[in-house]
């Protein structure tokens, strides 16, 4: 039985990964974290990891990106495993998870839903066989209540499709103006803010006469949280290292 | 019988009008006017307006930005019709125009094509029921060799909007960095570009949990001819005034 | 103070419709209907019509088709309006609505969201103005459990498409063999289903060299319960007839 | 230098093959074959196979289904490498193509573009990672000449997927009525008809809560030309074998 405690707790994505481990028969909530702490459901919520008493197997963290350095020093001191898929983190805290994960296993990836690291790696193979002659541009979508762009995910995609291309791209981000012919090393990435928009991400590569688009579409944030307890399931038991969605796909 | 002369004759966009007059029954090809005059397939083709002794009825004009000032003149001077397909207009060439309108038919859009001018009248539809609750965006794509970026049409589509929106409206062209959440008033233009994409044009607007799009896709640019056609068999013999797709659809 | 009850209270959509009348300060729920009464947050739930005592100005209904012939004569007998949002009616049913609507206001549509509506208007146009030259065709996308085809929206969609084209149009629902060339009276619809989707209507009008699509997409099933409170602060107080989107829009 | 003739010369398709191989510096044309001898442009063309005196390293054939038997028998006798890009073949043509593979090489597939190879590649990977919880469905577009349906190249993705898919799949063709829930089996390929439309082919795989779409468009039919003419510089000295796109990609 994997023992889990979920931080971030009452958020809506706490409360995804809840329903989802819930519905495991091999893997059990042991505890919630949480900074407001409103309901248990059942569950002890902590607001301090001092708290914590519970035996943990891996920690799935849907929180705040201030919270995730005192996270990953609570992971490395009990030797738990931990997702995390807060959104938004320092520099700082990207390379603490790399320190951390010398000692415990971290998984960390730019999207965690399934379906996206499929796309990234028909990518992988589009850009191999396309960057040379065709010209690659992005379009991702999202709600309105957005504060950056492009996406991570856009980013994350668009490295691939760089690290693969038989030819050097460079990103740009618009193109506005009277003399703006496009450049053969130019990779667009246009940011479509509108409504409430889950998260499309589009890659078009446009050749002579004939066009390939891949396309993902998130139509709940659910999808994050699948991902991220298949996540769980994978790096629980492995002891330490750096894994991301390639591993497990 | 309308008489026709094709200005920018041996242009691929002159051979597209050329086809598509001979295909009519009651209009005819008079003469052509190309500064490269290469071949004549059995017409006149002039290089200097001093030169042409032929009586018109209209000039369809596919030429260069340079040449339709003197254009204009022609026209003015014989008492011609004149539809105006040429691109990229300087601003005092456009003046030009509307003053030639007081003597003589004008003809001049943002766009020749008809479906173009059906999308356009959606969208003043779907701005008025749309734009105040919803976020509206565009999306334009061309070929890699276009210079400007957003394309003329994607303004003219935009301006629709402007016009008929609930809300006041504001074109931005592009969304980078982390601090960049759309505001209400943000109506983006994105300009994709690649490969040999003839045209495509589609506006998004995207609501609470539902989302409408109005898209044109041009397949090639004989359409633009079809179009100029058109707008020359109506305006030939209007005395004189300033006209567009408005007028004909 | 509009006075609500909701019929098929428990429900997905119910709940929907709850928190939305909720959130208006001129609008309160009375009571709820279920046949399955499993909470009653606060409201007094009936699963009997003779039981409902409370005095209601509107019913909005998302119950099930069996129910909705007793949920008519309820309305009728207490001279309350009518919201029916329930799909799957029987024709009777229909007929039943019908007749009711003239004692009592009716508000039936075939997809509540307004952005359908919105669509609905576009297409009159754009049926107007290209039917006649351009061959038309519709894809409407469902999840995997809906089991009709096409969906009640497509029809609705397709049938103001037919009334407003210049030329006879004929549905067809499939393209398969050696010799099934288009005819030109074709309107096809196709039905795709796959996973969670939520619904999605996409006209197409293909013409020579160009293509006009005009989309709707629905990201949740939310949209509809916000359409029928909608119709429901519209009806609640007109006497009797029956109502449906494009009196609102 | 390698020898090409034409077949089908004076065909659009023809026309498009002679402008790429006179764009090549180690590729010429030696003549040209077709039953409609209207011009010869400068190369000898011929209406029967007896005449033909010149020495010929590979023939591109874009001609009629009618003629193919007659040209692989000219091709066999002659030992000549052959790039059948004519549709709708019979299946007694298509076996000859395979016993004739056995001394000539013989170049086949249902699409003669590099982005359908590409796409295909793409496919093969997404049906192994996504088939078996997801809904695959298959909406292709084609111009309203077409007389069948659905494509030649709709029918080879959808052998690729099924080939590579981890559960059992079975082509549908239409869903209509009032009870025709989706089956798990069911890969449904739409037919879409109308106007100009050259080609498009869009792979659809609908999960929980997330689509991924695959979608390739030919702008112009000379994407196939420019596919038959790499065909062509492929197999033109590979002695013998049957080969299709997958061997030069």
């Amino acid at each position: 039985m994997i023992k889990v405690m979920i931080s971030g707790f009452n958020g809506a994505m706490g409360q995804n990964v809840k329903n989802i481990v819930e519905g495991y028969e091999d893997m059990k909530i042991v505890c919630g974290f949480d900074k407001q702490s409103k309901e248990n459901e059942g569950y002890p919520i902590y607001s301090s990891f001092d708290d914590i008493k519970e035996e943990i197997d891996v920690v799935i963290d849907f929180s705040h990106f201030s919270l995730v350095d005192d996270l990953i020093d609570f992971c490395v001191k009990t030797n738990t495993a931990l997702v995390c898929a807060t959104t938004g983190l320092e520099d700082s805290t990207n390379a603490h998870l790399e320190e951390a994960s010398k000692t415990i296993p971290i998984f960390k990836t730019g999207n965690f839903s399934y379906g996206i690291s499929v796309v990234s790696k028909m990518l992988e193979l589009g850009a191999k066989m396309l960057c040379e002659d065709f010209d690659t541009e992005i379009i991702e979508k999202h709600h309105n209540r957005k504060v950056d762009a492009p996406s991570g995910t856009a980013y994350m995609l668009a490295d691939v499709i760089k690290e693969n291309a038989d030819k050097e791209l460079e990103y740009k981000f618009s193109r506005y103006g009277k003399d703006v012919k496009r450049e053969k090393k130019d990779l667009t990435i246009h940011a479509v803010r509108g409504g409430t928009i889950v998260g499309e991400h589009e890659v078009i590569f446009a050749g002579e006469d004939e066009i390939i688009e891949v396309k993902h579409t998130a139509l709940s944030r659910k999808v994050f949280a699948v991902g991220a307890v298949k996540a769980g399931r994978y790096i629980y038991d492995k002891g330490y290292g750096y894994f991301e969605m390639n591993d497990i796909v």
